[in-house]
């Protein structure tokens, strides 16, 4: 640790023993799994703020209570009974890139993989409350998960909110299956909210309970985690919706240990996924000289609002080393920027993907 | 870096941006998901050399050659229409602890959790070998993956090797499914050598040949890769059967950074998991402070040879702060050790697990 990092950072490159453990338990998605359209179980990144509850799907019921005319209890079976949606959402960890920070806040240590596309399916949420009658006065819902922890010094179950109108506009939805087959343990078995087009830390796993607050929640994944700040103390803006990001499959083969890049000369496809959570992306630039010059790939369309879309550019790739960088805009016209945006916590670091190869016919030999 | 550790290895406990690249895309089974008798996919380690091949499993293909009497070519419905064998196996890999040793090797920095247990369902290795009429002078068989990359310096295919001998009598299967469904791509698909008993690394992925040869195999992971070695360049033992290892669930809830782990005063049962690569755990021994006394766990027979035990332990927790052990004894008198056994790789670093734990009625006070 050094003087100059702020109260909870670091700002050596080297990464602590407390980030290590977080990083073998948690993992991202490797990028070579962009290829497939919705990501296989097991490859969408993952992050478990306290631990993995052993949940028993029958015992299990979802409460809707506070501020409601008819607070009520939900088995899955009467969830199930409801109208089904299934869609394919893009998912990215608010930490994705942190630790490509300096200094960067002590915590899950992502570099660039912390995202995926699952096959959610499940029951729109807006109805559920609407069923039950919200007071006119709510201010705030209240999700609470069952997994339970200590963090900020204080002992708490995961909880998140969501005002009235972002409950109603965001296409919320109380998701039971992922890729077809019930929730897996780790990704919130039985139920978990999802409010696609924004950061994971929203999307409540092992949802258990609902309430309806006519006071603002201040609950510390609110009010003092994932808010964007500059310095500690600062009350901060709330991190809501995913930043505009493009990444690149990595071309060639790795080496091991280093993940060097190597690729034989000649005609090959770059390909990848980008997404925002502010719209669709309209452009994605590739360069292959380090950012000298850039090159208009070609994007899908979106196959869903908020689902990742697949970009290609062909390129016929001339022996020697090179930097390849891929930078997205969204219909916002929000584009990723070259470099890191410093924050205190290490959220939305959308800054462009930089992948180093070695064209070469005889790896590892440039 | 520092002076006093041998090439290719580092004496620091801070990890470097390499070995962080690596464990962001591969991923521990977090320890709470021993409570599972099999884990769930997703929750079982995943270690990769390269990238994850993308396989269509239509056109795949299985090819035997070398010095057989038969050469020959298996589609995946041929694998599946000869005998069927489901068996739950506990797989650990090589390098589970090598984070732990200081000097330590620059590679994945495991920890504790690179373990898993799953339900594997395809057909026994031996007969398809006997089918094919293996050669009296065939010294070795070699498995190789589909999956490439540049380790050691050189451009390769994963390939392992087994003697004739242990292809008959170590139980190997060619598995195709995983917890009843088709292997994960992460995992293998569309198959995957599966060698109970055994470190991981023996259990090639993404098999796609089978070759039986004259000459003793020299390749990277044989002969380089996974041997216990005391310095660069010695000759070694290759690494082979899982040691004698119990790890325990870590008691009450975790804080989020620093995973130190909180619990309530009063009665809780102790619970983990022991497997041994050399035969079955006999015995299981608990300290709740820090390793002064021991006393016995239960422990349940194994439901299959080589798939992890249950064990557990009533415990009356009293406040303060403690330090529990879990050491194993396996059926060949094995026992686990109380420190790390040093060696260059970090292989096999079974060393007994300590689980520190503040016993509080008000969590994170002591």
């Amino acid at each position: 640790m050094t003087t100059d990092a702020p109260e909870g950072t670091v700002a050596t490159e080297q990464i602590t023993r407390e980030e290590l453990q977080l990083a073998t338990r948690n993992h991202g998605m490797p990028l070579e799994a962009m290829r497939y359209d919705v990501t296989p179980v097991g490859l969408h990144y993952l992050l478990v703020h306290y631990d993995i509850p052993v949940v028993d799907g029958e015992a299990w019921r979802l409460e809707i209570d506070g501020a409601v005319a008819r607070p009520t209890t939900w088995s899955l079976d009467d969830l199930r009974a409801r109208e089904v949606v299934t869609r394919p959402v893009t998912m990215e960890c608010a930490g994705n890139g942190r630790a490509r920070l300096t200094p960067r806040a002590l915590s899950q240590p992502w570099l660039l993989e912390a995202v995926g596309t699952g096959a959610w399916t499940g029951t729109p949420l807006w109805p559920l409350l609407d069923d039950a009658g919200l007071s006119s006065d709510v201010v705030d819902i209240v999700f609470t998960g069952m997994d339970a922890g200590v963090e900020g010094g204080a002992e708490q179950h995961y909880q998140r909110s969501l005002t009235p109108d972002q409950a109603r506009d965001e296409g919320a939805l109380l998701v039971y299956e992922l890729n077809g087959a019930p929730l897996p343990p780790q990704h919130g078995f039985p139920l978990r909210l999802l409010v696609p087009g924004w950061y994971g830390m929203t999307s409540v796993k092992w949802l258990s309970r609902i309430t309806a607050a006519t006071r603002p929640f201040a609950g510390y994944q609110q009010a003092q985690a994932y808010r964007f700040r500059n310095q500690p103390g600062d009350d901060g803006e709330p991190v809501t919706r995913m930043r505009v990001r493009s990444l690149m499959v990595p071309p060639g083969i790795p080496d091991f240990f280093s993940r060097a890049r190597y690729l034989r000369p000649g005609p090959v496809t770059l390909v990848g996924r980008t997404w925002s959570g502010h719209g669709t992306v309209t452009e994605v630039q590739v360069s292959v000289d380090g950012g000298s010059t850039w090159v208009d790939a070609d994007v899908d369309e979106a196959p869903a609002p908020y689902a990742w879309q697949a970009w290609r550019l062909d390129w016929d790739a001339p022996a020697g080393t090179h930097e390849l960088l891929t930078r997205a805009t969204d219909s916002t016209g929000a584009t990723q920027p070259l470099d890191h945006e410093w924050n205190l916590g290490g959220y939305a670091v959308n800054s462009v993907h930089r992948v180093g190869v070695t064209v070469t016919d005889h790896p590892p030999d440039p």
